[in-house]
């Protein structure tokens, strides 16, 4: 049903009906394309804010992506109708909008190129998708192949949607001068100055053909007729009428008669996009067709997805995990840190995340990226609840709702930064405050912030929460101003002792004395107030209820207080194993661990919006894989492999059949979540919300990284001391580290206690590599114990 | 094609393709829905802004109704999926999503009813839909009847749309104790404020059967299947499974197994609407069905409706004229005085112009309302751009851009109440300024408004245009405080002039002559600077520029500063006649006049956004019916009865069947544009807009009551002078005015110079009705001379 191609750098659906939503996506500096195995797709791209060119049939809201994407029959999307001349049969490829079932079917999803193969009857058609490294344009390869054995004649027909582009103008029409159709458009709106900011908006679509279409259609009700998107009327008349959209909703269909030979094959390339004017596609078809830019781009494209291949290879007796993390998992994070999720005002959180991801593949991204938002931040320490990146962007939806967590992730996300690079020198960067009056030193900017983590407290030393802190929906426990946030306590005594160490390492041993005694302080704080006996609860309310405590029918246990009381250092021994204990008694699922449960039915007051999204979804208890890979970076945290394998290994789908059909996503990335509730509701448990907008992806990475294969860097060099399931015997890791490369092979043997590291044949002590050279390669042999 | 029933009550249309987007609407005082002849549907209700009940299949924005509502396959929508169980063969009612063409159609947009008849073969379906008077509850019945000569096993599937309802928390299930699918879900939202407003919502959707079904499906990909809507998986199995929506986009399908005999007919009701719990529900299911509140509520909402009959019923040459007068205009001026266009902050010229044509209807109504306008208005005599009718409404939209015609509307809307009602007492009411500091009666209201027109202006005497006058999107003419326009210093002219009247007439003739001079200085004004030798100019923009003028190639010539100086008097008896050729020369069409030309096809920067709306469509071009109005009512003022009928006529489709198919309406209602462009775009020239808000309709009526038939209230009693077309032999009007009723009978007869008329058989001599009682009814006739 699903497979990898040989070389791992793509993967595999044999049915466009086994995992109907099952999609992949492509990006470019200016957009994104998600794409299904049935032809439907969400495209944007910036403007600075996000737009679409390929729009809905109605006036749709202005959203981020939804969350397991509902898809109808007039949803945006790239189809091409194929139509047997002599016996007037019509199919369309890839599935959708005609679903006849295809004898072939294939959806590969690539890292640079998605493509589709469908073969009804005896025709065969290929569909292939890749994207200009930096134009909002999409590159595509149709070929239609006759698999009969005579000669056929056949009518094809690309049929690229449009949709409703705007109330106030809409139009398209063939140019033949440009062999494209040009669909224009006004942007909506109301108030003058937005004219002058939507004056150079790309609100102009087109397809424009390589080679000359026969006919062709603009108009979409015209070209569907009676007959319907599933069955279009035009497509039965022997040519489109070339008519033109005239305030109507236009769309994109060019006609092709071709006569092929038993076995051969036809290729027809196009481009679909947005651009400003005339003109600019004028440009663009002198820049891709009459000189070949078509292929050159498409290998600048490739070579431009080739530079996010992470520091990471690995080889282990768990095929799908390697497939992820060789090929999927630093793709995923690149995109990240490449588009912040295109967004001009990524959620503070969000950037600093994307951007520790981003140590492991661009770290000069990631430094620039800590600078800018330390640049950002108050004067008394607390940052803004989103990062600003273009000068007309403000901040939007949920960054205009106050959060008290984002001070957390400065020292925690720079912490990667520096073990990968040891970039000390960083922290002496002299960085403004916002408001630009005050400036110091980027040292100085993360005390700051520790500081105001430090202040902004109870009597009782417990964190505010406010509207919200990492749980975005959780915005009335403290909106009235006295609720306190037990996750964000915990995280508060996990930030300072890393700061502390990170002082410590950066030769302020006085500062590291200081932070490390707050650290020590607050975990008892949370150990006072929050341990609930078995587990530690999420927080209390501005009533001064403790809430995520057995007394709880909803809501119960929360998993970040658990996951992060690992980090943080709160949790003793005993609580360790009771947390754990408790957590997979209560949260754990085939699918991964939930976020919380059971999951909220109706609204808590006292605890806000996340009691009100539909149980098992989203942060209502879904297996929220963000949440989960801060638990499991904690398990290895503490030792516990074991449980963090396991964990782990189900992020991602398969390997089983009745597990991919459940999730219904290809593991070409890891979802925000899966769906929870599976307690409750078994029958959606585990269904893929097929986003890939996650934080989820630096932290796997951090998991593999600082803990199965435990290869850190630090001030030292790379620190060596693996954690591997007792279930394997081994596992091959290659791993780029300042500019070094370690070819190591970790192996169980016989009669060791401990770890034993070699390289290049000399043991090492203490398993610290200190002494490598940039540019070299080295040979690292790591021998462990047997399993017990 | 199309034709009204003999009683005038309803309207038919014989196919579902011929005019596929024709539409009839009804509404009750909380929500509105406009059903197309294929089963598609738009709705809202207020709570109190603007809500869905039946969404999109996506995140739909929140928008007005758009123009050429454009549908798709999953268009919200109500059906009736029909199966032969001894064939399998599946159609649907009234025609989507299936498609097939039916051997007999009716839709039929009655009053207070909307019907649709599908017979496919031998199966006939009957679909009813009226409203609830006061509940958002949609009352269906369904009727299948057997037209076969034998015994026939059906099964039917009522399908309901509910689309997608929301990303936060949607779902569906059958709920056997309310025999309904009850759809749940959370309005979006994210800041907590605005949970507190929405806690109440009415964020159920449900469906409710009368007989209980046999089966059903709440969960719409279910029910589709790779079948998709147009031919669903599920009605070709046996059952439909019974299925529920987890945050699954649901649906409201039921499924019910009947056997007929030959001719026999079996109804069944349903309910359809939005609710806040399921106890509401069952409150519902309690009244409705369980007593028959059903029948009563239809005979209750049948008599509201009822209600809004207007006071003019006519007989004349012009059967379609007949029948657009006497049911259907004053409906669709009831509509909006009693919904106010489904907006909690109508702008203020609508508000005033909807309550311009209560006066006909309930004239109590239209008095409350200029008192509330008045009530909003600033002390310095500026009215505001919207008017607030609820407490938590604020100015939205286009009322948050200045606006500079407001003033005008409150002398010219009031003289029709007045003329109407002769309740001069209102000027005496004392109503407060906004903010509260001050009162003062209605008259010092309504004269500080004028004041506030003449000192709004330049040092020529023309009055600033600011970001707009009545046409909303003319926003870059004024918007550096410099630009002026033509028609809003004419339109100045002739509110002056109806307030000195009205001052006149209430007993201040100080005043009177005062604004008169003011109005005639307004007028000289605009002879100065806007005659351009054949018309009057739009206006002169910030940057000194005349527009509207011969010289310009696109936006030549607008239509109301023409149609304005009829009524201010700027136009002497030349003037009229050359701008009246012009008009008729560049701005006429076989739909009715234009309101410029030649449209704009780019923007022009010194007149602003109508420049940039699609050429002929709404204000750039169109046939925008209210400009129409005005123009015939100013040909009416000035006697031009050949060209003002013309023009009136031509707002209606038909007769003949190339009209009608050109527009594409039913004439229940007047649309608020036909395309225009007529020289540019012939192919879609004269197309209906499909919108029935509009200012239109109350100076439509105000033509028919002021100058075709010359039956105008005023201080004496009813002023009796007709202006029939020369075509007519003679009508016969029955008039409502001040509770009692006047048959009129005109006639053409030899021998006579001008009119002559005679109540009960006594003459009249100067054709002024004084002597009348309420509740008395009088035969007046009225003899006209012969056509020239």
């Amino acid at each position: 049903m699903i497979q990898p191609t040989d070389d791992g750098e793509s993967y595999e659906l044999d049915s466009p009906t086994s995992l109907p939503k099952a999609s992949g996506f492509l990006w470019n500096e200016r957009m994104m394309i998600q794409a299904n195995c049935r032809g439907y797709v969400v495209a944007q791209f910036m403007q600075p804010e996000p737009a679409k060119y390929s729009h809905a049939p109605n006036l749709e809201a202005k959203s981020f992506m939804q969350p397991e994407q509902g898809y109808y029959a007039h949803h945006p999307g790239r189809f091409v109708y194929v139509k047997d001349e002599a016996t007037g049969q019509v199919f369309s490829a890839p599935y959708e909008p005609v679903r006849v079932v295809p004898h072939q079917f294939s959806f590969t999803v690539g890292q640079d190129r998605i493509r589709w193969k469908t073969q009804s009857r005896d025709v065969a058609v290929e569909m292939g998708l890749t994207l200009s490294k930096d134009e909002v344009l999409e590159l595509w390869r149709v070929k239609i192949q006759n698999h009969s054995r005579s000669r056929k004649k056949i009518s094809f027909y690309p049929y690229f949607t449009v949709g409703y582009m705007s109330w106030m103008n809409q139009s398209g029409e063939y140019h033949p001068e440009l062999q494209s159709i040009v669909c224009s458009s006004v942007t909506p709106y109301q108030k003058y100055p937005d004219y002058f900011k939507n004056r150079d908006f790309k609100d102009k679509t087109f397809l424009m053909a390589e080679q000359e279409p026969l006919s062709w259609e603009a108009n979409q009700e015209a070209f569907e007729g009676e007959g319907g998107i599933g069955s279009p009327t035009a497509v039965h008349d022997d040519l489109l009428s070339q008519g033109d959209a005239k305030y109507e909703t236009p769309v994109c269909v060019m006609q092709y008669r071709i006569e092929l030979e038993p076995g051969e094959e036809k290729e027809y390339r196009f481009l679909f996009g947005a651009a400003q004017s005339e003109q600019e596609i004028a440009s663009v078809r002198q820049r891709y067709f009459l000189q070949d830019g078509f292929s050159r781009a498409e290998a600048d494209y490739r070579a431009s997805i080739a530079e996010g291949r992470g520091c990471l290879s690995i080889q282990t007796p768990d095929a799908a995990l390697d497939n992820l993390v060789n090929h999927w998992l630093p793709r995923q994070m690149f995109y990240h840190g490449k588009t912040n999720r295109l967004s001009t005002d990524p959620q503070t959180r969000n950037y600093l995340q994307d951007n520790m991801g981003m140590s492991y593949i661009q770290p000069s991204v990631a430094r620039n990226a800590f600078l800018v938002a330390a640049g950002q931040q108050r004067p008394t320490g607390e940052m803004p609840d989103g990062i600003i990146l273009h000068p007309e962007a403000e901040l939007k939806y949920i960054n205009q709702v106050p959060h008290t967590d984002h001070c957390v992730w400065l020292p925690v996300c720079l912490q990667t930064y520096l073990d990968e690079t040891d970039d000390y020198g960083i922290l002496d960067e002299i960085v403004p405050f916002a408001g630009g009056e005050e400036s110091a030193s980027l040292f100085e900017h993360i005390g700051r912030a520790m500081e105001w983590l430090i202040q902004n407290r109870d009597h009782r030393g417990l964190n505010y929460i406010n509207q919200g802190d990492w749980c975005d929906p959780m915005n009335m426990v403290g909106y009235q101003g006295k609720g306190v946030s037990g996750w964000l306590t915990t995280a508060t005594a996990y930030a300072l002792r890393i700061w502390a160490d990170l002082c410590e390492k950066g030769h302020r041993p006085d500062l590291a004395s200081e932070f490390r005694a707050q650290a020590q302080k607050t975990n008892a704080a949370v150990n006072q107030y929050f341990w609930d006996g078995d587990w530690y609860a999420r927080g209390i309310t501005d009533d001064n209820v403790v809430f995520g405590v057995r007394a709880d029918q909803e809501g119960r246990i929360f998993l970040n207080p658990q996951g992060w009381a690992l980090l943080s250092g709160a949790a003793d021994p005993d609580q360790r194993k009771k947390l754990i204990a408790a957590v997979t008694d209560q949260l754990e699922t085939p699918y991964g661990v939930e976020k919380l449960g059971p999951p909220y039915t109706k609204m808590r007051e006292d605890v806000g919006r996340v009691t009100q999204k539909y149980p098992g979804s989203a942060e209502n208890g879904a297996v929220y894989n963000h949440a989960a890979a801060f638990y499991i970076y904690g398990l290895y945290a503490v030792g516990e492999k074991e449980d963090a394998y396991r964990l782990l290994r189900k992020m991602v789908p398969g390997p089983d059949r009745a597990d991919v059909l459940q999730r219904g996503q290809l593991p070409v990335f890891l979802p925000n979540y899966y769906r929870g509730a599976y307690r409750q509701a078994p029958r959606t448990a585990g269904r893929s919300s097929q986003l890939f907008n996650t934080g989820t992806v630096p932290w796997v990475y951090r998991c593999l990284i600082d803990g199965l294969f435990g290869i850190r860097g630090g001030r030292e060099g790379l620190t060596v001391a693996p954690q591997l399931p007792e279930a394997w015997p081994g596992a091959s890791v290659r791993r780029t580290f300042r500019g070094a490369v370690f070819d190591i092979v970790i192996q169980r043997v016989p009669g060791i206690e401990g770890t034993v590291v070699s390289v290049d044949g000399q043991p090492v002590e203490d398993g610290v590599i200190r002494t490598f050279e940039a540019g070299r390669e080295y040979r690292v042999s790591v021998k462990i114990p047997l399993a017990r």
